[in-house]
Order: structure tokens, then sequence, then C-alpha cells
């Protein structure tokens, strides 16, 4: 078959690669027909991950068909249409029992396209099936899943759950991308008072404005102040950090008032400064967090129910093999306006770009 | 009367200054039998707290007498004996309704000895004398609730409610001074598979002992080795850090296991080095606070009843005119071996020095 393949930092390529199959009782084999690209990707790509390996098949989401499952997989039959989720979980240790799957201690946790062979490739092997995916209702299209394998999950467990929104509360997001998007996207589900997007990037915060930002602002134009402006000096309920940057981090820490939380959703590669000299009195919180995925089932429940504008945030498809065309235009969103690139299975023809 | 005055960096007396009079509607003043000296008082004569002017009598914690109410003062009666809490609270503002009566926008939060005049005197002027004050059961002593004015509510509420300290959890306290001895001695409350305290000095490893820890361990023997010898490498569930410094809170991160929470209980100067390289995807929970008081009814319950052991904490009595030497000996707690220095009313007699 065909996969996308890290060679190193700097290199990749689409290429043949072996058949997956099913090693372990509890593997399941899915045939990929929608996948799309993360920014982690590209972090691994940068050589950024250093614990993947070159040769390892990159993707950790992705919507398919069950073609094989192990003598073990109880809940999923042949035929069946899924969703690959980023997490993979045994189901048996001490961190998945308390639902904390991101941090499985038996094999799990994100390791598709980390550890093991991910899912940008016409095949997957997916360990622990059952746990790992989620049976698809027929309401919920391909483009509509795929963005609930890791952004949508991610965005509400580590961003709103985390930060403890709720009613009446300004939330602010820093960074509108994918991640940022899908905080702002489930913020609104406790309804807020008013969520202010913050990003350098005018056309991602006009579509933070249809996900539901009330305010949007320019990062370099003192956010600090607008945020205060906003709420007679006090600083915002929750501020979710979705870039990954120390001073991203460090803007959200001045934003927040005192008894508020800062919630770390960005995938950070540098330590930041913590002002505790300023922060200590004053009763925050800082969170941080792998998704755990275990809000999949819910979230999955309401796209079903067209409650979850989940597929707003693609703004390009391409056919499968176009994998490495896809990468470079999600590369480079200031020229693409990429917000999510999702790719179809080999027989999709090949779809324009369209964002409103 | 005779109050003990700050006059810039380095510099303070026991002196003569006006008595306080009711100046608000809401106040009360008490005459005071019973009050301590808190570190944060030793940074407020080294120049760390800004914000407090020359002239101001310092302290925040002491137990009296009633001597005089405001107008509005509802709950209190002239010869009542009460604690004066370190927090003073409006009631009435939004943080205030919440309970986080530390955050107070109304004029209260920690204002005795830093924005007026303190508790080191004979008499003190109390705001919000209603919600200031607690009538004291006839069953604590003076020197068993002056410790309820301040350590031992931040520790419980800083350290232990913040870090939901849970049962079969492991606990490190980092810092056995006297708020991280008040962290230990309510950790316990929740049934706690260990606690560990890390300390330098080893005599206040040995109280630590004596107050509910398991395990101790000299801060400069790798306390993180130790811990995840414990923890079969995961780490601790709750570090509380009770110091003060980056270098303190960093042990601590580096102490937490995955899903496990930081709570920042130490007066910081300076900014620490908050490392989201390695925390980003491991679901830490960092939480600062001051101390709100709201537990404080529930403490005093527990010590009338006998289930605090917060007089454990005290080394040295002196009588109220002795302040001066009495701040000498809690300044320079390696020589004197100084945990919390208790003065009496002036007409205590002077006590040695009973550590055990």
């Amino acid at each position: 078959m065909k996969g996308y393949v890290f060679h190193g930092p700097g290199r990749s390529a689409w290429q043949d690669v072996p058949d997956p199959d099913v090693q372990d009782p509890t593997d399941a084999v899915v045939r990929v027909d929608t996948v799309t690209i993360c920014g982690t990707d590209l972090h691994i790509l940068k050589g950024d991950v250093p614990e993947v390996r070159p040769g390892t098949v990159l993707g950790h989401e992705a919507v398919g068909e069950v073609v094989e499952i192990g003598p073990d997989v109880r809940g999923l039959q042949p035929g069946e249409r899924v969703l690959v989720s980023c997490v993979s979980a045994c189901g048996r240790c001490r961190f998945c029992r308390e639902g904390m799957y991101g941090q499985c201690l038996g094999g799990g946790g994100w390791v598709l396209g980390r550890h093991i062979d991910g899912t940008q490739a016409e095949y997957v092997r997916v360990p622990f099936a059952d746990l790992s995916l989620h049976p698809l209702p027929a309401s919920v299209t391909n483009e509509e899943a795929v963005l609930l394998a890791d952004i949508f999950p991610t965005g509400y467990e580590v961003g709103v759950l985390n930060g403890q929104v709720a009613p009446g509360d300004t939330v602010a997001v820093v960074g509108a991308g994918p991640v940022g998007l899908a905080v702002i996207a489930t913020a609104r589900l406790f309804a807020p008072e008013r969520v202010v997007a913050v990003d350098v990037a005018p056309a991602r915060l006009e579509i933070a404005r249809k996900l539901g930002a009330d305010v949007v602002c320019d990062a370099r134009e003192a956010p600090e102040q607008l945020v205060a402006d906003l709420t007679g000096e006090l600083g915002v309920d929750v501020a979710v950090e979705a870039v990954g940057l120390p001073e991203t981090f460090e803007v959200c820490a001045r934003m927040a008032r005192p008894g508020g939380r800062i919630a770390v959703v960005g995938v950070h590669g540098r330590p930041a400064t913590l002002h505790l000299e300023e922060l200590w009195d004053r009763n925050v919180t800082v969170t941080t967090g792998l998704v755990d995925t275990r809000c999949t089932p819910t979230l999955l429940k309401m796209a079903a129910t067209g409650r979850l504008p989940t597929s707003q945030l693609i703004t390009h498809l391409f056919p499968l093999e176009r994998m490495e065309e896809a990468y470079e235009v999600f590369a480079h969103p200031a020229e693409t306006g990429a917000i999510k690139v999702v790719l179809g299975g080999p027989h999709r023809e090949v779809v324009p770009v369209q964002t409103t």
C-alpha cells in the first residue's frame, strides 16, 4: 500500500510501505477513507518530536472501514465505519480506569504516527481497537467525523473542560488555529458571556467569529488591555493558550482575573516564565493536558444531531494520493488560508477549496 | 498604647502609637491578648512588600477581646473573645460572595499590618468586624486559636484543598516551615497513603514527623528520586510548594505524576521557570492562592474538639512587650529552632521555650 513516511527532519514521502496486519489479538486493521493533517505532524517533520523514528508512517486522525479484527476484539466487526481516535487505550491501567486515556501506561496513549505507523496511509493497524475506534452514526459525514479524532476533543477537554468554562464567563482564546477554533466552538456550549479570540491572522479571526467568538483581537494590539477594558479591569475568567509559545502562555497569565483559570492546550517546545511574584496570591489555576478522548462519544452524539460545526474548519480537500501537496498547503497557512486540510479516499475526485 | 512599627526596610520598633478607635460603622476594636509573627512580616521588614508604608503597625494574626464595636456590627459584643483573622472581608463584593474573601474588592482581603495598622500592638482596629472576627469556643486556648488566624487556613485551603488531596494519595510537602507543617497536619485529614516532608532543617523534619509526615527527606538529597522510588516512577499525586523560591517550585513540578497537582503556598518574590516543554502533555494542574479563610469556622470547630494539633507548632512564648526579642528569635530559626513564636498578653509571665 501507500503511506506518508517520515524520513528524519525535513524529509518525508508518499511511498510504498508494507500492508499492516493484526499483530496483537486486540488489534484491528482499518481501511483509511478520510484523513487529516495535524499541526503536530508539522512539528514531527521539523524534528521537534524526537521519539518519532525515521520510517514511521505519520498521522493520528482518520475515518475508515474495519477490514480485519484480532480474536480479542469484541465490539467491532469488519465492514463497520469507524473513527480512528488519536489516542489508543489499553483500558486496564490505572490511568485508563480514571478516564485519563492520554496517559495510558499499558501501551496506549498517543501512539499512532508517533510510536507506531499512523493513519496517513491506505490502511492502518489500530491497537486496542475496542477502545481506540468509535463506530460512526450514519448521520455524521466522514469530513465531520475526522475532526473528532483529535482537535475537537482536544479543544473541548484540554481547553474548555480543564479551563472550567461556565455560564457568564469571559473566555479568551489565544491562537485561532484549528484547536483554538475548536475551543471557541465548544466553549459556547457553556453559555459564556463572551468569547474573545486572539490571533495574528485576520482570516483566522474571521472564522473565529463564525464559530462563536464575540470579540476578536489582533495579538499585536494589546489583548491584555482589551480584556481589562471588557471586564472592569479584573481580567478574564478563563484564558486558553492554543499556540504553544512561551509568549502566548505569558499573555494568558497576564489576562486571567484573580481566581481565573489558564488552560494550556498548545504543544510547547520551550519553557515559559511563570510570574509567581505576581500570581502567588491571585488564586489562579494553570492546567496542561494531552487529550484523553473520554468525551469523544459525547461529541460524536452532538455532531450526529448537528450541534457541532466541525466541518466548518475544513478549507481544503484532496485525494489521498496528493498527500505531499496537502502538507505543503497546510504548512503555509498565511499563503493558502489553510485551517484544516482533509484528504479523501483514493476514489474521491479532486475537490476545490471552499471556505465559506 | 504600644505597637510594633515598620519604619522602612531593616527598621522597626516596639513604641508608642495612637490608640485605635472605630472609624467605620462596621469596625471593631480588639484588645490584643495573644499574637504571633508571620514569615510575611519578615518579608515586610526586608522591604519585599513595597505596599507597606513606613509607620504601619505590623501583624495580621491575633486573639483578643472585643472592646468597642461600630453601630453596624451585628454579630459581636464588647467582652467577647475573638480570633482576628488575617483576612478581612466586606462580604458584599463579587469575590466575597463566592467565598474568595482573600481577593475582596470592597476594601478587605489581607489589609491588617499591610494597608492598615495590624495586630502586633495592644489594640487593633478590625474592619468589617462581623466577617473578620470569629468568636472563640471556650475549649480553644489562645495559643491554639492564634495559629488559626493565618497558617492553618493557609495550609489547608491553599495547600490541601487546592491540591485536592484525596484518600490514597502520595503528597509531597516541600518546605516544613510553619505553613508547610500546617499542610502536613491537615493533609492527614484526607487519608493520604503517605506524606513526604522535604526541608533542609533536620529539626523541622522531626516536627514534620510528629505532625504526620510518613517519610522525611533532606532537600539536598534528591527528593525527586525518593518520590519516584516510592511511587513506581510515576511521581506524587500532590506536590505542595511551601517555601517561596523558584527552585522549590521547580522541584515540585518535577515531582508530580501525570495528572498530578502542584499547589503553590509559598510567598514568591521572583518568577519561576515553567517547563511546558515537559509538562504540556502531562495533565498537571498548578494552583496559587492567598488564603480566603472560608474554612476558618470549620478549623475552629475541629480545634475545639482536639482534632487539630495547632499549638504543637509553637516553640517560643514571650510577653507582648518583648516583641523585638521575639522577632530576633523568629528571624533566626537555624540558631533558635523557632517554628512559631507566640506573644502573650501584657500580663503573661515570661515563658521558656518548650518544643517537646
